[in-house]
């Protein structure tokens, strides 16, 4: 039982949140991919190889949960890291990996993962209630081997099964939220602080 | 007696400041909060957690001069800091606190204040006439405790009564004005002399 | 003889110039001000304390080339460094002074002059055919006596003669053109090539 | 045999291309050029010394393959590199010559070129497939010679007949695609690495 209008909803939003990100230079070129899932057996990503920044609904296709297209449509090379997050955090129903400059540069600086402390904004991420938190970001080495990538993503989240959001070097970051205005708030968030982060290595010899 | 129209005029206001500060990049996601004068028993301010760049008159609210909501919706946790602004300074109509990456920066890397001199973009802040002008602005630690927070901020406007502005470490600034477009003219001001020290900073040590 | 259309005219394309300038950062707040050529009797330059990302044509006023003020406004408090202008270089009619973080930081860096050297871009500039030029641009230090800062700008003309605009430190740039056209050109070129010197700063030590 | 539609799509191409480049800051001034391939005899060029921010169709004309003038208007003093590019890559239909800040300053930083590796955006480089490839990118000195520094880039065209755009110093870029939505892709994912190279220059000695 396939709801259509459902799926609609869904591509207009990642349309919208494609526009939006790119207007901020986040997601350069065809950088990046999105998704949100639309019922138990169905979720919808940008097709491969798109500028997220023109999307159309056409450039949103489904898939299953195992990651299969359903429409014929060739999905994002990234399909399985979308996929193990909406298997790990039932209550995430949007998927945004942008590819921003700040994200790129830290994930490149940084071995395993950065530390967000004392900053007001990390009352932006869900579940955050206070600025004195320590919130870790998972970064892992760049791979094109997608499934392999998706086996150390699976261990991190054993680890850390609470984690907001990941870089991976030189390839952006992937983050999710209850609603694509979540997911957007969390990308705003997370964005600013990778800036702070780079911007307080420049003026740290100081 | 409370006017209906002047609190719409106010809100509308605020809305308006929320989307210019957005598209500056100056509140990301749901960071910032914004009030306005209504009359001597009435503040509109917005509602805890918005996000600023999307604000509708929805998300504006009314409270008393004790920070208490007058209609059933949850103001900013950091109320106490804009009614206390109004007390202390008759002439303040507006108060804005962005949260820029400019502000926070800066206001991580020195402690207890900072010290503008030399900028003509002084003159921009009421009263200053000339470059030559030092003008402090008082940088608090950030507190989730806002009563004790705004403690030492009456600390401090007693000894300095005329400040300009103030800065909240990893947090933004604050600053008001007898208009909207005064409370404006300030960040952007301010926002201006925060990105500079970053700058210079920045190129120092040669 | 005044031409009323021929005011109106020069006025429209310093309130889009103003627009323009104001939405690339480079005049924040009320800093900056424009003035253009009207006939040899009339300037027409903004009024004093404007915000020139807002102005209309009533915000334009007429002054003769004493600067004196023709229609009872306030001209700007630099309107003899406009005036200037006009009288050393016959064929500048539009002189546009922003205010941009570039400008302003690389002014307080660097004493007496900034030579710019081995840009293309150095050939926006009018009269200058190839990037091998070594292109002065003169720093004044601020002052808020604008007639003895037009002092020193008059000895400087007087020794340079073909200088294609000038800073004042911590307080933006001047230029000029023949048209609105080639002085925002002007404006973006110039603007550019400090960026790059402020860039090459902050590179440099590597 | 000349298509008249078929020159003003390309010229309506160019036109958009600079729009969006100009709103990027990416061809300040007058800076950068543009081209697309008409036919077998025809090559569509940005006329000289015009805004790249502002083109109407007026401002392309047509060119053939050694770079005359075919309408009278005066072709960009570069035109000898644009037919250079046609000749050497069949495949290619559009070359786009930016003049971005990140480009002019990583150009003036290092000698002969720029080795780009570990970067996901690469892969938005026609036929690359992997971040762990190493992309080359020469660059040039900066010459108003456009012959001489022809002849140089023929040098190198002949030892590294597949690169993917090149960087003069202090002038900015070319790269090219075989359409404009490439080419427009090549020039943001470009501009993307110069931008991670240069903020890696900036925090490298930490």
């Amino acid at each position: 039982m396939f709801n259509k209008t459902s799926f609609l909803d869904r591509a207009q939003e990642l349309v919208a949140a494609g526009r939006e990100l790119h207007a901020q230079g986040w997601v350069p070129a065809t950088s990046g991919n999105f998704s949100a899932r639309v019922d138990e057996q169905h979720i919808a990503i940008t097709v491969s190889g798109r500028h997220k920044g023109r999307l159309t609904t056409e450039d949103i296709m489904l898939i299953d949960y195992q990651g299969q297209s359903l429409d014929g449509k060739k999905p994002s090379a990234e399909t399985a890291l979308h996929t193990q997050i909406y298997q790990h955090f039932p209550e995430a129903n949007v998927v945004l990996h942008p590819h921003s400059p700040a994200a790129t540069a830290i994930s490149r600086k940084y071995k395993d993962r950065l530390i967000l402390e004392n900053y007001e904004l990390l009352k932006a991420l869900s579940g955050i209630t206070t600025h004195a938190n320590k919130v870790g970001i998972p970064i892992f080495q760049n791979d094109q081997d997608i499934p392999r990538l998706a086996e150390e993503v699976a261990a991190c989240l054993k680890e850390y099964p609470d984690i907001k959001g990941y870089l991976i070097a030189g390839h952006g970051f992937y983050t999710w939220g209850k609603t694509a205005e979540d997911a957007l708030r969390h990308v705003e968030a997370l964005e600013f602080l990778f800036d702070q982060e780079l911007l307080s290595l420049r003026i740290s010899p100081s």
